[in-house]
């Protein structure tokens, strides 16, 4: 069984605790992990008492316990949530708890599982944990999640490999994704909140009207930028007034489009992975905003199902920008897991907007959102289209054209 | 890295589940199993769902993390007891929840621990959980304790093997132990019942005055038995009617000493691990009850400071028979744990009686319990005494005398 060395996986542990979560002396850590990563569970553990932790509560999880009981348990108890789960996140939250959260998914955990299930048990959570996910979105406390594999992922990522040796390299690629194999990660991190600041003023001060965004393997799309939008990447500050870095890694800056104004052509970079299907050569034609032509040489069924989802789900509700020098573009990798796919090439998404990616949209009337460009609908898919020879103009509103990215890297 | 026997290991987990907790269709189980023992944990769960459970919440423990707490965490954290962790098991024990616990405790855990952290919190989490507990000894609803090695525990009983070797040995000696090693053990439990029943049938009906124990090794002791006496061992009946294992393995029938009534002498047969002291060579002199001279070759001072706790310390609490033929008694080995050495040796139990031992004493007064020769401690430690040469003879009311174990085994 491969075995992790212990001095790189300490940093890693330190570092989740340290610049993730931001552990304070005297603070209540919540240490969320599967059973099959028990081992580095424990060193996040350790880190916390460390950094001064009151107390680290570890919250096991199982996730051959949690498709278990998907498949076998009786179909009543999917639509409950006991009170006491509730009580348990209101008693941490008052103790001002740090909650850091080890995700080692399997992609497949689900498969064959009852729709009708996870939807219901969905349903039934959410409603139950609403106050709960409103001061975590808020940033009402600090939380960071980062990975650790598990063998099932890791075969996935790398088939050919054996087990021990896609674990290994799993291991590998996310200390490096992650930017967690330096000598001093801490520091590292450092360095890398200080580019997001840079690049999130540049941006937000320039107010670009569009984007013109170009690539040798054919993207050639003008995005317009919703009125007022927001840039937002990197990390954020909680109410106590303290840094966290949300997850690990990070590297995407983000912001809303228009979803009126997208002309052109994007062929995306990488497969998407979508509920099981993966879907390659993505090639996509919008005319003011709405996607007018879709095409795919494989999984184009799987494509067209997102895009006949709703009308939203035609229109872009995401534009996300990543320097191909960042650790985790350069791995040419499809991890299969949201923290290292949508940080490993710029990218778009299809459907709803995330309102923060915009000035005060939480007090707009759905016609106000209309009118600044911000997309609805039941769906929010990224796929990828940067390249190491990416090109990005923004456009002001003058007319002004200012090539700020250039050869996958920002060049302002 | 040693893998248990796959085969072996779920006909252990359909045992504890189907003799121990007896788990009935629609009911909902409660699994709590150390993340180092996920692997059997969840075959326990599979087979809880095998069974028919409605649902199977796995209770993930952690030894190194509870260690790491006593010894890292913040003092006032042990004065309390959350709500919500009160509020758990009252909704399990209301949606009428089967425990099955899987114990691979390291005897060493709290070693270096401040001994005023384990007593408050000892007393915050038994007074939150009271009406629990008071459900659980009252056969209020069925559970089975159960164990599983851990690696520290294992290099414990087997010193001078290597890690994995001792793994091995001791799955092999606790399935064999709890009866779970042969091709249907679920038969061999019903076979062990019967036993059981046949034993405590005889001894209730016999209501022997006192026990003569006598054994090659120096042991000839007169125990005096409580007024009303009653032999225990073996399953339960919830108060559903239905029948479980509290403990696997189980191999013990005990009854209350009359505390006024034990003249000679005994010399135990293996050593006592208590507190962390290994207690060898005891041999203790009676004279109406009281303990008069003890001594031992290994460990006096701490069988002295057991025998000084107060005055019903240095009386008897409990006498248990174990057959020889018992394959834990075959075994010959010290498991630093009660699950299998109180199960390995006839024994007696210096200090507190338990109440089941005789009739009504919920009912009695102080003054009836003494009258009864009801024992009463702030300890109650078990040392054995059986041999394979032991001999038990039981003297009746009218001063029969009816030997009926001889050679370390019934034979009435």
């Amino acid at each position: 069984m491969f075995v992790m060395n212990e001095e790189k996986l300490k940093n890693y542990a330190k570092l989740i605790v340290n610049s993730g979560g931001n552990v304070q002396k005297g603070q209540l850590v919540i240490v969320g992990c599967d059973v099959e990563n028990a081992r580095f569970g424990r060193m996040v553990a350790e880190s916390a008492y460390d950094a001064g932790a009151s107390e680290v509560v570890m919250e096991w999880g199982c996730e051959f316990s949690a498709r278990s009981r998907y498949l076998r348990g009786a179909d009543e108890i999917f639509d409950t949530f006991a009170k006491w789960r509730v009580d348990k996140f209101k008693d941490q939250n008052d103790r001002g708890a740090v909650y850091l959260h080890i995700i080692s998914a399997n992609p497949n955990l689900l498969a064959g599982v009852d729709p009708d299930r996870i939807r219901r048990f969905s349903i039934a959570s959410r409603t139950a944990l609403k106050d709960h996910m409103e001061i975590m979105m808020s940033n009402g406390l600090r939380w960071c999640g980062s990975a650790a594999p598990s063998p099932e992922w890791a075969k996935l990522v790398f088939p050919d490999l054996s087990e021990d040796e896609a674990m290994e390299k799993l291991w590998d690629y996310i200390l490096k994704g992650a930017r967690a194999d330096g000598a001093d990660p801490i520091a590292d991190w450092k360095e890398h909140k200080a580019g997001f600041a840079g690049r999130l003023d540049y941006l937000n001060k320039k107010q670009f009207k569009s984007l013109r965004i170009t690539t040798g393997i054919g993207t050639d799309l003008t995005v317009g930028l919703a009125t007022n939008h927001v840039w937002v990447g990197g990390g954020g500050t909680a109410k106590d007034g303290l840094d966290f870095f949300p997850n690990m890694p990070t590297e995407e800056v983000f912001t809303m489009p228009d979803k009126h104004r997208a002309n052109g052509r994007v062929v995306a970079s990488m497969p998407l992975s979508y509920q099981g299907s993966l879907i390659e050569g993505i090639d996509i034609t919008f005319k003011d905003g709405r996607a007018v032509e879709h095409s795919a040489t494989k999984g184009a069924e799987a494509l067209g199902n997102i895009m006949n989802m709703d009308e939203g789900a035609k229109r872009l509700g995401e534009v996300a920008l990543v320097s191909s020098s960042s650790p985790i573009a350069k791995m040419k990798t499809l991890f299969y897991n949201t923290l290292f796919d949508e940080n490993a090439s710029s990218h778009l998404a299809l459907g709803k907007a995330y309102p923060k990616n915009a000035k005060d949209t939480d007090k707009m009337s759905a016609e106000e959102k209309e009118k600044i460009g911000m997309n609805d609908s039941l769906i929010h898919v990224d796929f990828m289209f940067g390249t190491e020879d990416m090109t990005v103009t923004g456009i002001s509103e003058n007319g002004e054209e200012i090539v700020f990215f250039e050869n996958g890297e920002f060049v302002y």
